[in-house]
């Protein structure tokens, strides 16, 4: 076992302590009054809560506020200490795998990728093990255990179990990824769907912070969304949730890869985007950037694409707002590199579906690379350290 | 002011207070150990909660534990004492105000209903509280207070402020429901939205209780959804949540009354089943009655449109399920009375559209007449008067 690996388990593994990590974590210096408020438990829980975290050097107290003048009796704020521990996360896509080192504050500070060759669960495997195996060695330099790996991927994955219940894109049907996974990385590892992953980091670090509803809708190879309600990612009874790619925008559409017709997928997925450009252009295009070449190049046909595709996402968002009442979509993924041709229909069909003040919704554009989606793989590994499952 | 009414508040404001109310309400006679466990309150919290329900009468212990041979310490049930306080619920349908007295228990003691003859907001408020004085009179039998009464109306309501934002089947705009009929019937008012209040119903008593993510799918007028998620009823960040009415299921689809065309309301909604029917029957069929009698009788246009209606129904119900996984979907409403006739099409279409693991759902019907909407909208007086904000 390499050196920067250490079994540590966090202190005080009671609701209450996780709510009060992660709220610190995601709001930053927080006073115990604060934090209070913002959590709903009482002063007391609070310090009850602060005082093992504080302990085991996973919080500090902020000594600065002390020495201000005029405050009265101090109330000194706490923040996680990022330094006191790493972790990795991993994004698994179908030709590469992405992998950041990040602190406790779930802050990136390595980020490796290798292509992945092969999709079989041996190879796959192989390919995870040897990006941790580079972050690790990276990790020594830090001079901190890393605590844990999170892993995600697209599909219908079972969190509890750690289990890929069945992936389109590799064709994984029943892999205990986590358990394989935690053999040949000598890490606690936390397998999670993508698209929920990366709206863990949504909801502590960027466009969700502060907010009890929100959706991550992305756009790419696949057409994903992440939903956060009453203040939690939603998992759905039996792993499936969020799974906006295959509502049907319109039964007499074009086929879709899982059998049904006119699915959101079928419209707006990348290679299904760049199948319908090269059929009614009548060219070889390939790829994505291919097809975005053409339309940016003004072709019509592949104009006409890539205005359904969006036409097709702004109503399955629709559907998401008139729903959920969310009261905000990020809106992301590889697939925003073609935003500027399909920006107005998103909008333009999004206000047409949304019922009433669901359309009051506010839709925000935020590119993400990969690195960011495997910073969300950490979120879920730091969330599972510290046991979050309020 | 009646005898009847008395200002009297909930004597513990807090939300552990709430909680504990609800979750005995909910649960019936329960331990504070019980109550711990299932609120994830400790066991500190739950007997400090508890106290001041008691002295106030609304919670009761029962006594029999004591007497109980080998239990050793005794562990008494505490549970609400219904008898405590009344509180009435109205629903409003389009030509028909149905009433109900409940005991804090939420049990219906009396039920009364009056027909609405014109839908302006005046008009509609005379009929309330006619119906609400009638049944105060009843209530004087009883010899407690009328604590407050709950209405419930189909359309866009925004419950904190108690203003009906738009409801289309009585053509209204902002009307302050709740300030109005707190003048009319001298009782505090809370005014939701219909299917949101018959939720509250499901959730507290019906088959909702115990699960944390459930959805109440209604079929009649309009076509409804109720959703619990992480166990909250959801409301929407503007007052517009679980609108599937308007989910388009078919693009080239009949024309809506909402502007769009192949909603689902569309295709399953009673006046609109009945226009079809008689469109494609060529009869002068008037009403949902002579709609399902036409089918019964074999007529293979009037099965064709029912079988469309029950496709579109099962297409709505596996969206709610692909995007949040719920444990169980309870369908009902007055649409129930033709489920024979499309039963098997909400099935198959709902299996066809679930994704994955999402097919697992359960579908459960359950016939609930508007006395148990009006029911439904008695809980929310009792959620108000116990400020449920957990």
């Amino acid at each position: 076992m390499p050196s920067t690996i250490r079994a540590e388990a966090f202190p005080a593994r009671t609701p209450a302590a996780s709510l009060i990590f992660t709220t610190v974590l995601s709001h930053g210096p927080l006073t115990r009054a604060d934090a209070a408020r913002r959590t709903r438990l009482s002063a007391a829980a609070v310090t009850k809560a602060v005082r093992p975290l504080i302990e085991a050097g996973y919080l500090v107290e902020d000594e600065d506020a002390e020495t201000r003048p005029g405050l009265g009796r101090p109330a000194n704020p706490v923040r996680v200490d990022g330094g006191r521990a790493l972790f990795i996360g991993v994004k698994i896509t179908g030709d590469e795998i992405f992998g950041v080192l990040t602190d406790l504050c779930c802050r990136t500070r390595i980020a490796r990728n290798i292509p992945l060759t092969a999709r079989a669960p041996k190879a796959v495997l192989v390919a995870v093990a040897e990006l941790v195996r580079e972050l690790l060695t990276e990790a020594e330099g830090f001079g901190v255990p890393v605590l844990g790996c999170g892993i995600a991927l697209a599909g219908e994955i079972d969190r509890a179990e750690g289990a890929v219940r069945y992936s389109p894109f590799l064709q994984w049907r029943d892999v205990p990824l986590a358990e394989l996974a935690a053999m040949t990385t000598g890490l606690p590892v936390t397998v999670d769907n993508d698209v929920r992953a990366l709206t863990v980091a949504e909801q502590w670090f960027g466009a969700g912070v502060g907010l009890s509803d929100f959706a991550v809708v992305t756009v790419g190879a696949g057409i994903g969304c992440g939903l956060v309600v009453h203040g939690r990612v939603v998992e759905g009874t039996h792993g499936v949730a969020g799974e906006i790619g295959h509502l049907v925008v319109d039964p007499a559409g074009p086929p879709c890869h899982c059998g049904r017709r006119g699915c959101l997928q079928a419209f707006a997925g990348d290679a299904e985007i760049v199948a319908r450009v090269r059929e009614v252009t009548g060219t070889g295009v390939m790829d994505s950037a291919g097809a975005v070449a053409l339309a940016h190049a003004g072709h019509p046909g592949a104009r006409e694409v890539y205005a359904q595709a969006g036409a097709a996402i702004g109503r399955g968002i629709a559907t998401v707002a008139n729903l959920l009442g969310p009261q905000r979509v990020i809106i992301s993924g590889e697939g925003l590199a073609a935003y500027d041709l399909f920006a107005d229909q998103i909008r333009d069909a999004f206000t047409a579906t949304a019922f009433g003040s669901a359309a009051r919704c506010e839709l925000l554009t935020r590119p993400l690379p990969f690195e960011e989606w495997a910073r969300g793989a950490a979120a879920t590994a730091i969330r599972s350290f510290v046991r979050v499952e309020l």
